[in-house]
């Protein structure tokens, strides 16, 4: 119920009351919301009021519109700052989202130029190359593959890894990832091996991320090169 | 040609001429290259080499293999860095190509609470609303939503537009975008709106960049909505 006398304006109240379904769980991803005309008569307002209101959460988006359709609960996506440097498992906390991980690969493989370059390898230096899948409450959100120089972090393959690497880094080897090197982000879509782990159809778009992730001393730690659900991610460079 | 006994390593002469022939037009977006076997042939070189030199130009994004069907030229992307700032206009210089601009809306509009808070703006303030295409040599890259303070920048209001925004300010009003405040990147899908401005189907994926552009002094100059194809554009926040 809307209070008509309140300081609070009308179109405010109404999008917190939306938006507080929202986020109780009442309203889920993909419920349709009523339409503008339901809503003023619903709530007695006028249909100016409502459409200030929905305006608001789709911006902000809670809410997405579709065409000849009508408007919709959006997908959550996790908010992951690049400013500060902040891995997957952190960036889940930061969302109220548990983070878990399943290793799919586990190799020694020799280093393209670009790893060479990206983690100063000398030549003939292997590297260790491990995948994962990153699971965010449950479900698959990314495809993280990591490059090491073997010469410094052969250790890694002793180790489960199904926490966060990051952790083990500074637990194991006092090795405290810092921040990004270089750090590139495009958009692709999934193929073959995208579909198959993490559970999406043919050509789903795909943040792609290539990062060089680096020690307080600027030293190269790993390369990172991971495939994001784009429907699940925000990338928050700045706040 | 490649020459055996020569200092470079043969899959990198390979790579470097495939590079070239990318570069200089001779293979162009979406050219099917030779298999393995025909460039192994060609060259006489090993099968192992060949593949070597492939896959680094995949991972460069020179070229992109389509499951089943072969390897292919890859579309080019611009490069857009956003460590040190840059707009639109000077990201297609840094790449090489000619940017132009067409003006879709120029009006005076009620901002929502998101600008109000981003542009810092006093109740009742109106917002200046202007919407161009931008092109790079001539095809259309991105959909670019502006918000100016009304009160601040009215002025635009009589320019034509088509130019750099930023060039503008500095010349009319001595007023010099420095960096960025806020700043968040999503995946969108094109609706009715992106289809007819961009020249792309329904559900095409585009960058959703929402930002706000500050002064050498932090002051909010404009925020900034700009929907870009997810095809033509990469970018380097760090490098």
């Amino acid at each position: 119920m809307l209070r008509q006398d309140d300081q609070i304006p009308l179109y405010v109240q109404l999008k917190e009351s939306i938006r507080g379904s929202i986020v109780n769980g009442e309203l889920k991803f993909g419920d349709k919301i009523p339409t503008e005309l339901e809503l003023s008569e619903e709530y007695k307002i006028s249909r100016i009021t409502v459409r200030k209101a929905i305006e608001e959460l789709v911006e902000e988006g809670y809410l997405v519109k579709r065409q000849g359709k009508g408007t919709f609960v959006n997908k959550r996506k996790i908010e992951r700052k690049i400013v500060h440097f902040l891995g997957f498992s952190d960036a889940c906390k930061a969302n109220g989202m548990k983070a878990s991980s399943k290793v799919i690969k586990k190799e020694i493989i020799q280093p393209t130029s670009m790893d060479k370059k990206m983690l100063q390898l000398e030549d003939g230096d292997a590297v260790i190359y491990i995948q994962r899948v990153r699971y965010a409450n449950d479900s698959p959100i990314m495809i993280e593959n990591n490059y090491f120089s073997y010469k410094t972090y052969h250790s890694l393959l002793n180790e489960s890894l199904k926490g966060s690497l990051y952790n083990l880094l500074e637990e194991k080897l006092g090795i405290k990832p810092a921040g990004s090197g270089e750090l590139s982000i495009e958009i692709v879509r999934a193929g073959e091996e995208e579909m198959g782990l993490l559970n999406v159809g043919s050509g789903e778009p795909l943040f792609y991320m290539d990062s060089t992730i680096v020690d307080e001393n600027g030293q190269p730690v790993h390369r990172g090169k991971q495939y994001i659900l784009g429907d699940s991610y925000k990338f928050i460079l700045k706040k």
